[in-house]
């Protein structure tokens, strides 16, 4: 009786192993507040972030790769008018939809990214696809969409992106601008997917429409391997969410990773120390979410809030919108 | 007497302060030996390296900021036929040039970089342009162009850019892919440069027309931050060349830095870690430049060449073309 207590004991108290699955997700960060969210909003979300993340942690533990799951659940957001991504997102000074996005594998660090799409209806696909079916890791603008043609990739006419809301938006921004100098974006909209599946390997991957009003083939850190993404067994996955300039220039994906590997950082520091700390100084918004290894979720904003949903290693789930949830 | 030369072994013998400048340069890297450079070309390029070395280094002497000297010496590069960046760049699979740069401060962290641009006669200044004169930090393709119109950027017809060597040279590469699967680069021509200021100040920057017979909107590393310029005021600054898949997925330039700031190894074991180890382990070909905050000059690269030029901050000068030169 003894010793069938104390194999009870030890099976609970395990701690996981990398058979452990993990998932957590994003759906963007910014001023999001009670006061701007009505209930049934925020209900909305509240849903998609539960019913996404579940839908990928059962996927891990159906044994499915990885990267397969990032897509798979970065694509469910990209069709959902709820995000920045894909359907509903952001519209360009012209009205039009730019898409953005990337991923990438920790067990190979290899990579895929498309930046400044127009007809590809899940452009995190089509990252993919860069990753598995091309020797490069970066396409952008029509050279993507040949590539996306030649894959047989689904097409669909920009006019799918747009939705009543985001025109709405941009309108409103483009007033704003004729008035005063550059307004400060209030909400990133990117989403975002890390996953850690039954064969211990990491995958990390972001797509997003970018900036509202944005003008000139601007591209922001969602597709910048580094920036916006990055996966490496050894030390961490990363999505980020946020000012996409200030997230380019402190490498924050690759900074985290690289900071818990090197300085014996806990990743949750890690990520503190440049969201809190060096991305504030520089004045940079926005928030990352990211596994370990071992499958533990770590959240970091500077934000007062972030669109989020998580299941770690043992099965404890945490989903929440505003800073004090 | 004693006193006098005392005073004499002092000024020579001081370790260089802050006021001390340096520069290095790059001009690629790849299987580079003495048996596929005639005497001609070798001086040639020995020459070259050698006088756009010493106008940056009298520049910043001068007291010209960091940034603008990066500038003017990648210029001077792109204009040469001799390297893979502006006129004289590797062509398309469409024969036809598609030029990426990039710039970094490390004084700030600021950034700009600009990929896929077929009309801009110096894409390292359009790069600078987008740090200084846009809230952005990467501009793509046609947009890219569309800013440049607006601020008055120098435009040639793409047919500026083409050399005969590079016609014949990608008109081979497609017969060659015509015959087996992908061809691994020989040479990778991209240029650039770090430089210190008298203020303190790092900048690197990073010029090229990326791979011969490239498709589909392909872009390297060379325009992404953190992968082929990077610039803390903090740890280094560094300027990439080589197979830019490779050099995006190890974020290369951003992990030389983070290792020697975060790890406290010196800037060339730091460099070594990323070029000599991780580099050759994932099979990436290629090398980097870099100073040290107090102006120490780093060249690492795996492959049997690289066309690279220094002065560090003792007016110390290095110039060589092969491993063993």
């Amino acid at each position: 009786m003894n010793r069938f207590l104390i194999t009870l004991c030890l099976l609970f108290t395990a701690t996981p192993s990398l058979a452990d699955v993990a998932i957590v997700i994003h759906g963007g960060a910014g001023t999001i507040t009670r006061e701007k969210l009505t209930p049934e909003l925020e209900n909305e979300y509240r849903s998609i972030l539960a019913s996404v993340s579940e839908y990928g942690y059962q996927r891990l533990k159906e044994g499915v790769p990885s990267e397969q799951v990032v897509v798979e659940v970065i694509k469910q957001m990209e069709d959902s008018p709820l995000f920045n991504a894909g359907h509903g997102a952001v519209l360009t000074h012209d009205e039009t939809v730019e898409l953005d996005a990337s991923i990438m594998r920790g067990s190979d660090l290899n990579a895929g990214a498309i930046a400044g799409v127009t007809r590809v209806k899940n452009p995190i696909a089509l990252a993919l696809a860069v990753m598995e079916q091309s020797v490069h890791v970066m396409l952008v603008g029509i050279g993507a969409e040949t590539f996306a043609e030649q894959i047989g990739t689904e097409f669909v006419d920009n006019s799918y992106f747009v939705t009543p809301r985001r025109l709405e938006q941009v309108q409103r921004a483009k007033q704003r601008t004729a008035q005063m100098a550059i307004p400060k974006p209030e909400k990133y909209g990117t989403v975002g997917a890390v996953a850690l599946d039954s064969q211990g390997n990491l995958s990390a991957g972001t797509s997003t429409g970018g900036m509202t009003n944005k003008r000139f083939g601007r591209v922001g850190d969602a597709p910048i391997i580094g920036a916006g993404t990055y996966a490496d067994n050894q030390s961490c996955g990363v999505s980020a969410t946020g000012h996409g300039e200030y997230f380019i220039r402190a490498a924050v994906a690759h900074d985290i990773c690289a900071r818990a590997l090197y300085q014996g950082l806990s990743l949750q520091e890690a990520a503190d120390a440049v969201i809190q700390d060096k991305l504030v100084e520089m004045g940079g918004d926005g928030g990352i979410i990211a596994l370990t290894p071992a499958g533990e979720v770590v959240y970091s904003f500077n934000t007062p809030g972030m669109y989020r949903a998580g299941i770690d290693a043992n099965g404890v789930k945490t989903l929440g919108i505003y800073a004090i949830d």
